[in-house]
């Protein structure tokens, strides 16, 4: 940020009065930016054993495999979100009262919070939408384990496949620090 | 938003190629604008049978009583945000290592997502940060009902003390649509 959204005047950084870490601030019209972390909402669209994943087609990390997920925005909820991401992606229809959250995965580094739900599809007409180069049902051993696009990814496909032995999906709340992937359970 | 942050020049609002929804852009720099739903982390701090609340000294809803929360900052986790706040607006002890997600609740009509946890003070040696008039524990029955400040707090509150009869505290997510409160579990 170089200069105030707001009255285009070049912006500071400087800690507010009253605050306790810097902003970037408009000495011009005194507004203050607050720059805060995203939501990355997604779903594990499963069918029998099976779990949807898509090639990208975008980068980053052109070419390799993911869950459908992507940025919230403005004026959805978390789950509406997470639906969208699955058609968007993969033109796929879950069935949105049965979401259910499973992994929530804070991410300092890059400033984004995934947020993941188990999602039933309700049919098998899927196809690749505009960000995704195809979109297959994988069993567990048949998972590109070595060419999942984010930890993220790998985190919550490996959390899936334990919790789908026992039947029973507990919420996993996580940290990822740094591009090598450093994870740490918040309990 | 009237200027592009990078360049300085007015932006417009418009549908971007490849994209679906209207963003602010800067015709100049081509820059886009993107903006997304906040997260407000929190804590409800329990002792014994008791919860900490905290009297707003700010706006708004000045005050009244809420339970220690703001908006994460960057750089930080969601358990981070939530202990911060704690300590911040009422100079709170919590055990960090036994934060326990509690309610998730969605507000598109502010663009906001509330995360809270459930926490064990470790001592009361608490007090009012900068933010808060007073900081105190009420039992069920003294919780000043009609004076919470946001209709989250009251959705926290009301189904933990439902859950602490059964100690049971399954993961509560909602969505709160609006300022009357109208309000929608999501499953």
């Amino acid at each position: 940020m170089k200069f105030c959204s707001e009255c285009g005047h070049p912006v500071v950084m400087q800690v507010p009065d009253g605050d306790n870490r810097p902003r970037f601030v408009c000495e011009h019209c005194q507004t203050i930016h607050y720059q805060n972390p995203v939501i990355v909402a997604g779903c594990l669209p499963a069918w029998e054993d099976q779990v949807l994943l898509c090639r990208r087609a975008i980068e980053p990390r052109y070419g390799l495999w993911t869950l459908p997920a992507g940025f919230m925005e403005n004026e959805e909820t978390v789950e509406q979100a997470a639906n969208r991401e699955s058609v968007e992606e993969a033109n796929a229809s879950v069935d949105v009262d049965k979401l259910e959250l499973y992994t929530m995965i804070s991410l300092p580094h890059v400033n984004q919070v995934y947020i993941m739900y188990r999602a039933q599809l309700l049919d098998l007409d899927f196809s690749p939408g505009i960000e995704s180069l195809e979109v297959a049902l994988f069993r567990e051993k048949d998972i590109p384990w070595n060419q999942l696009a984010f930890h993220t990814i790998n985190f919550t496909l490996e959390n899936y496949f334990r919790d789908r032995k026992e039947n029973l999906f507990p919420i996993h709340t996580h940290t990822i620090i740094g591009r090598n992937g450093k994870s740490t359970d918040n309990k």
